[in-house]
């Protein structure tokens, strides 16, 4: 048929992606992808699944058992542990600090919850107390919060928010896709009831699978407003006695019950996606989660330094910075997207645009996963320096990378 | 850390997927899926975006323009359909002929539907009259199907439906999952408002990715409910007039904004899930879609004579069985797990067993995608043939090999 000889294989052309994600895959992942498939109740398949809820521990850093996979992308995750806890009316508190904190309140408003926001300016994060005085004020049920939030490239501090949640009986979780690997998270001992997470950040993986992990007070809430689909339930099954779940492609109940024991079908597990997600695991966990995080951080202050050494401001608090992502102030008289199209067109070099009130202001410069790497720190930096110079910017010729390299030498991972 | 080195590298055994799905993979999906990745908004990416739309048109025999993936397995297709056209309180009316209308019941309930089903006994299918009366009856907005349920193996004939849904103004909606590629189905000339399927079964890819189509009509349906995301909204954006749609990951109008023109951001796309499901186009319409259809009646059949050439009886009727999926009765004094074990284990050959009222009753034994071939066929027969002696089954020794071949000296695709 013409549709079909019409388009070629799929031959993707080479590209370097320092943007804020996705980022090039990790060629491990890639070929674990590309292994045959296995019936979903093959023992050596549940086997996979059971393997990788422990690895997924470990990246969480809790002994949360319920640790798994939601089958979509990482906004999957998020709308799943959203929709399986929020009831109609149930209050919500929502510390918007960038685009994500917008998409946790659009996503609860979903859920038709009452949804509080306290705000800063884009650039900034919240500290404990104000995020306190808010919960004192609001009362809400769920605490929804973002870690680290790519629009701003700034990280939210957690640390502190578990026990403020616990002592006002409130349930807290953070939305952790961009921030996984490449910046501390300590679910246990933050006390988080709920985190969410993505491969296609600092994980090094394909968008497409959304790591999740539960606490048992989490659990419970969801396991009061268990239901069994009628094709498959038996004498035996009850349901909860809390008001049900309004979707169930995401009922994190039914969910759990097709990782558990009783593997009761919900979904085919997306098998290409969940041999992805192990590999990205186990990839990091062979490096060592500090180190991993550790090599975000050296590679992200090579980055702030070039950006610096080549005349140009960054963006935000930095005292307040994703380790893997920063924002570029697009100097004046220069087009930022003319920048990113030579980029692109000339190097093979994508770098991020940004939007709401950072439209056309920044650019947002990714070091993550794969690319969290010397060599893609400095051909960036080497790229765009002769990129501005094209443009009539003139840099001090040569500092940009001379100041990468000093940070370089000077730490090591 | 430990975690990562007692796990090794995935190298998942050899098996022969002859259940009603998952089965093998295409070696050349699984090759495109270990394409490196590129930015969402690439041109080379939005182009691949946009040949999707063009091949899963080939497929889903349409013109719909918005024909495009939901990110996530094949459930996640079937509820961004009903979440975004149900309004609470809308009548919906589902045939139920098996398992996977119970589910189109049960998602419908999470959005609030009221619900109204006609039942036939498992193993059989609806006239047109007996549908045509129901929606008289109950007046639904929307008629829900499935067009093949693998838990009965039975096909429902949707040709005349759409006249009638068109006639009495209901939106007219199936579940291709089963079917899509392995038996004909014509969205347009059979009046269809929505379709949406997956790659496990007839497509030969994994599960993942839920490629739809839309009508025009269906479309009006959504756009009534358009909303957009505060964090990306701007002045021009205007909200539709109807009820907004109670998900966000499943609201289709965000998810047609983004695959459009003006690529408004939504979720990530899950880029080697979409690698994945365009190279399964690709394999079926290189093919040719007829022929295809054709090759999973020819294997349907082979397997159908040399099931019975073993003395074994089938399940359900015949006349409106799908070409992909046999369900066989477990012969009395054999037991159907013993058999699926010893399969399983000697010759890595996987077959299905089922679940409600069929549990331990039937066998349901696939041939579809990659595994519609040949050898698949003679190798299960031959093997099951072997298990069912070894239990003291006597077949009539080598009749079951014999049958399939001469359906494959008569017929060839």
């Amino acid at each position: 048929m013409s549709e079909s000889s019409k388009f070629d294989q799929i031959n993707p052309p080479y590209r370097l992606l320092m943007g804020p994600g996705p980022i090039n895959a990790d060629p491990r992942v890639l070929r674990a992808m590309s292994s045959q498939l296995l019936g979903q109740y093959d023992p050596v398949m549940t086997n996979y699944m059971n393997q990788v809820m422990e690895l997924y521990r470990a990246l969480f850093r809790t002994k949360n058992h319920w640790t798994l996979l939601v089958d979509g992308t990482s906004r999957s995750g998020i709308e799943a542990v959203l929709v399986s806890a929020i009831r109609p009316g149930d209050k919500v508190l929502v510390p918007v600090f960038g685009r994500f904190g917008h998409l946790l309140c659009e996503i609860a408003r979903r859920c038709r919850a009452e949804v509080h926001t306290i705000e800063v300016p884009w650039g900034q994060v919240f500290s404990a107390d104000q995020i306190e005085d808010a919960i004192k004020k609001v009362r809400p049920r769920l605490l929804l919060t973002v870690q680290g939030d790519t629009s701003t490239t700034m990280l939210q501090p957690l640390a502190e928010l578990g026990d403020i949640c616990r002592r006002h009986g409130v349930l807290f979780y953070t939305d952790a896709t961009a921030s996984l690997g490449g910046n501390a998270l300590a679910t246990d001992a933050w006390g988080l009831d709920a985190v969410s997470a993505g491969l296609q950040k600092c994980l090094a993986g394909p968008s497409g699978s959304a790591p999740i992990t539960l606490s048992p007070q989490f659990v419970e809430v969801v396991r009061r407003r268990q239901c069994v689909e009628q094709g498959i339930r038996t004498a035996d099954h009850v349901d909860g006695d809390d008001e049900m779940i309004y979707s169930n492609y995401f009922d994190l109940g039914m969910i759990m019950d097709y990782w558990g024991p009783e593997r009761l079908n919900h979904h085919t597990e997306a098998t290409s996606m969940l041999f992805a997600a192990r590999e990205c695991a186990r990839v990091i966990l062979e490096e060592g989660l500090e180190c991993s995080v550790a090599r975000h951080q050296l590679h992200g202050a090579a980055m702030l330094a070039g950006i610096q050494g080549l005349g140009l401001e960054v963006f935000g608090d930095q005292s307040h910075r994703m380790n893997n992502v920063l924002g570029v102030i697009i100097p004046p008289g220069v087009q930022g997207e003319q920048v990113r199209q030579m980029l692109l067109n000339d190097f093979a070099i994508e770098i991020g645009t940004s939007f709401g009130p950072l439209q056309g202001k920044i650019w947002r410069i990714g070091t993550m996963g794969y690319n969290a790497r010397k060599d893609c720190v400095l051909q960036t930096l080497a790229a765009l320096e002769a990129v501005l110079n094209r443009l009539g910017f003139a840099s001090r010729q040569g500092e940009a990378l001379q100041a990468a390299w000093n940070v370089y030498t000077a730490g090591s991972c």
